[in-house]
């Protein structure tokens, strides 16, 4: 279904009646602004579409929703635009509902511990903000300087955190969520305990806005760790560093972060960077990133020393550690440019976000070198190690025209039935979006594809809501 | 709907179809067998039904499901029966499933860090099975000696270490499930981080077997912190029990468990303990017990210097500290005797469960007290203060008659009605079954209730499964 074929009048019409909802001025049909809001960080695509509305309200979204759903028109909501696998790119055009004007933190509870805000407050911001009363909010992605709070639930977004304090789901309370009927529903409440009911909050975490748009979000929050150190071991092999990892599971010790960079993206990212980075040299094959978090000094002097033993044990040469903000920054400076070293100036890649049984990490990145090796495709493999949640990110250019597209299209299928086979799963934090929903059958059984259609049969029967995504 | 008026030869006809599924030794019709299947822990409620089954396999559930459905006979699933809300009484009759026979734990992988176990297992085997293994199971109801997993699950159990270590939502990876329509699926999968898809399976936790029989668990386990210590803390008065909550929750200490209790229910336990316990004398209003867990013992002794530091504000009694097992069994042996002393020789007790905001713990219980008081009924106040969740039983005994639980039932409607009116909502960890029904449209707004219905009715169109449950 794509309706832009319809008659001229009819997309006035349109405009008319979300104008009269949003006001003119969060209207928009100008070719060039629409241009930016059909893209995410997907590949190179972008899809043109015919109105972009900015409501300023859950009830002007819920009348948007009403609208649309009356007119048939498909709607895809829009967060930080942040998305790897196309949940925000509006395939069947129609409206984009950017949550941008959705900005405002409600209340920071310091006594009760958690955040009432706006589904369009962007990440970085609400963090910074909860931290000046003493709260912490842990699941910080990658791209939290412009990613939205909205977009990270949708997508349940995993962070270099998420080992320790798990996923955006773990902190999710309550929702408010416009549904496709126009209906607004709190979903839960606003304590951490519920057993009251249908648990309808974790529904919509994750559903990647086919379910019901968000716009707003009560995030529970912890106590910021006061003692902190970041811990950088280089190692000869790569199966050194996964081995490493394991161990590390085996101890006793419950690191805040424990991020695997392997060869290629360590050499890509530094060229990138055009500096002297440390560790990176001839003979070190893979990194290992620790981030270490404990309430007293002593007890993280005990994390790093325990941690430091198991490391000993993978490499021979010397763990570096950084204390004060400057050190830590100059050890995670690589690990955070991976993202910018692969893509711009011609290049992309597809994105690959398997989680996998952590006891496989070796054998699971061997297989994918080898099968990304016989289609003469290269992979960058880094991320989140000790959840057994890598990113192997099969480069591409421009230069290398639609028949390499077509041979990474090979490798990720035989990339995703082995680990399916195995025991994985095709995404860990990154969605299926539009990008990998042809791997949905390989995934689940038919029964329990059949139920998740029936829902969201139930919730959107004119499957007006991002349609073509997940099914 | 109550079925039980068809024919002999209906319930005979079902009887062998049953017994042709599940070997006739594992269905059941003798009454003196039937009456302690009717009844679990709520009130005195004890239901009539017509047949017992004790499946083996989750194939034979799904037979099971599948016969029930096209003969319109309803199903009441049930575990270890320690429910106080109804969920495992067959309140119309027809077929109670016990799940016993589910009792296998099918596999601890101490690499991954997961137990995969069938949901008839009791929850403290599971507990004692994956800690010889060096890992930790956090969420143990204290019911855990009988309680099943899937009834944990079934109910979202929380336990007294959810301030630290959440709910049994938390710990879930994975479900095996037999749906109404006698299909089985695996609602996710057995990997930590997972973003692929709708989110199923918390969707069938804490939903009461109203939308399908667990069959199979999958729980993420911890490692077991090493350093423990229990603190027990008397307080002159309930408020600066309170207030100490308050403090520690300020406080950047994260302990196990604490746990308040009021005078009532101290008095109560003593009495039927007829022993001498710690700090239960003239003067002593409330206790908390708090327990500390630790990686280190170096963390431990910090945490116990901060906690300390914050209760001698609130009372001039000495903090009582147990280190060996024998000393922690004697500070807590008052706090898990409260059950058993509030029932048992014509007692019982109407069961609140409410979950609160923090803030509001001791304005809370004054309003209960003070509704309670009003109807002249007494309350027995403790439980998990720190996630504001209180047990505030009203205290029930025979002789009283049916005027009592008349006034019982108009008491908890105001108390209900106070906490909804302040954030709170109805169930911490105890569930809605058949007692709480009423307050459902109370707790929730009409669209709320409306999609929880929907869903129901698409997964289960013939309201076969534990009918008269939650809705």
């Amino acid at each position: 279904m794509r309706v832009s074929n319809c008659s001229v009048s009819f997309w006035q019409e349109a405009v008319d009646l979300l104008s009269d909802i949003c006001g003119p001025a969060h209207v928009l049909t100008d070719t060039d602004i629409l241009y930016s809001y059909g893209q995410d960080e997907t590949l190179g695509l972008n899809f043109g579409f015919d109105i972009l509305v900015k409501p300023g309200t859950a009830e002007e979204v819920a009348a948007i929703v009403k609208t649309c759903n009356e007119l048939r028109i498909p709607i895809t909501p829009r967060g930080g635009g942040s998305g790897v696998t196309g949940g925000a790119l509006p395939i069947q055009g129609g409206v984009v509902v950017s949550l941008e004007r959705l900005n405002k933190i409600i209340r920071i509870d310091e006594i009760n511990g958690y955040v009432v805000a706006e589904s369009g407050v962007i990440t970085a911001e609400l963090c910074e903000q909860v931290e000046q009363h003493g709260l912490y909010f842990p699941v910080q992605p990658s791209s939290k300087a412009y990613s939205f709070i909205g977009g990270n639930v949708a997508e349940n977004a995993g962070s270099i955190h998420s080992c320790r304090y798990g996923t955006t789901a773990q902190y999710v309370l309550n929702l408010e969520v416009v549904l496709p009927t126009g209906a607004i529903i709190w979903t839960g409440a606003n304590v951490p305990k519920n057993a009251t009911g249908l648990n309808l909050t974790p529904l919509f975490v994750g559903s990647e806005g086919v379910l019901g748009i968000i716009t707003k979000v009560v995030y529970r929050l912890i106590r910021r760790p006061e003692h902190e150190v970041t811990l950088l071991a280089g190692f000869e092999t790569m199966e050194a560093a996964c081995n490493a990892v394991l161990a590390i599971k085996q101890a006793s010790i419950s690191p805040a972060a424990v991020e695997l960079i392997g060869q290629e993206a360590l050499h890509l990212t530094a060229a990138y960077l055009n500096r002297t980075l440390p560790l990176v040299k001839e003979g070190i094959k893979a990194h290992l990133l620790i981030g270490l978090q404990e309430v007293t000094e002593s007890a993280l002097l005990h994390a790093m020393e325990k941690t430091g033993s198991v490391l000993e044990k993978y490499t021979t040469e010397p763990i570096l550690a950084g204390t004060t903000a400057l050190e830590k920054e100059q050890l995670w400076k690589l690990r955070f440019s991976i993202g910018a070293a692969l893509s711009g100036k011609g290049k992309t890649y597809r994105d690959i976000d398997i989680s996998i049984p952590l006891s496989l990490l070796y054998q699971y990145i061997t297989k994918v070198e080898e099968i990304a090796a016989s289609y003469h495709l290269a992979v960058a493999c880094f991320g989140h190690a000790l959840d057994g949640n890598l990113h192997t990110m099969i480069m591409l250019e421009q230069h290398m025209g639609p028949q390499a597209e077509a041979k990474a299209a090979e490798a990720v299928k035989n990339i995703y039935a082995y680990a399916i086979a195995n025991g994985g799963v095709i995404s860990g934090e990154h969605g299926i979006g539009m990008l990998q929903k042809e791997f949905m059958e390989v995934q689940f059984s038919e029964d329990h594809l059949a139920l998740s259609r029936s829902i969201k049969r139930l919730l959107d029967p004119r499957d007006i809501l991002n349609p073509g995504k997940i099914f």
